[in-house]
């Protein structure tokens, strides 16, 4: 019980800090005007979850690579100005074992949703990761702990993450 | 059907354009797998179309964010192995006046198409570069030289990509 209560304390503390998603983002076009005119590094495709991995840039491309290469497809939601998503972040690209298993994925991490409805199965939050088989089916099996955000995780379940990852790894459909 | 669509688009993509672009997706899956191991520049939004702009990742981010700051959005899309996208893109990336002029719109450069017909009045090819208003209105009306592929450009044809940039600058609806 006394978990259970802590538990729904955090989700709250989800819900009211990256429910400011849209006028975070908002924001961020403000700024962006203002920084275009000094030099600075390229935006990456990565954007912190991992600099060393190949990222794919856009839901379709992920889509292709994953159906043509047959490796599954992991994708990341999440916002530069959700402290949930920032701090998962950092353990996900320190996690030397997540950083090696993520090689045999297709990756993608998004800042925008996009339209597809099956990449919301309980809903549009961040952290969400969810997983996509080679033939093209979301994992909705593949869960973390939360009850009413099955695809959330915080750094504590990171090794929750990995076994989640290798349980992607397994495909529903093996080539002959 | 979902995927079947993503395939036949990128085969129709194929056909028309660059001949080598099966070949250069193949090459560059193989190639994905080779370089994992060792440490790299981290990809980059900017593809090389001008590493100082502010790229977006998606087709949905941009359109937001064209909408929300009321600046147009120029897309192009273009493949890594084109050799007429790599020589426009030269181009682009070197003329001062052109990489000044595209701070003012949302940027986005796709190597892969969208589902949106809307992107491809005459087809899909590239190089090919389409202008949206803020009103999310495609300028189908701002073409290049050649009559069977309006929206191409070459190289040489930079001042003329210019004067369209102006041309979409000037928004179909001006806010009250």
């Amino acid at each position: 019980a006394m978990e259970k209560s802590y538990m729904s304390m955090f989700l709250l503390l989800i819900a009211i800090s990256c429910a400011l998603a849209k006028d975070a983002a908002k924001k961020e076009t403000k700024e962006t005007k203002e920084t275009t005119a000094k030099p600075k590094l390229p935006q990456t495709l990565s954007r912190g979850w991992g600099d060393q991995l190949i990222w794919t840039q856009t839901y379709e491309e992920a889509l292709f690579r994953s159906k043509h290469s047959n490796k599954p497809l992991m994708i990341i939601h999440h916002l530069d100005d959700c402290p949930h998503s920032q701090a998962l972040k950092k353990a996900f690209a320190e996690n030397k074992d997540v950083q090696k298993l993520a090689e045999k994925f297709i990756l993608l991490n998004l800042v925008y949703e996009t339209t597809d409805k099956n990449l919301a199965p309980d809903g549009q939050y961040v952290p969400r990761i969810l997983f996509i088989d080679p033939s093209l089916t979301v994992r909705a099996d593949i869960t973390g702990r939360y009850s009413n955000r099955l695809y959330a995780y915080e750094p504590t379940d990171i090794s929750l993450l990995h076994s989640n990852m290798q349980k992607a790894l397994k495909l529903l459909k093996t080539e002959l």
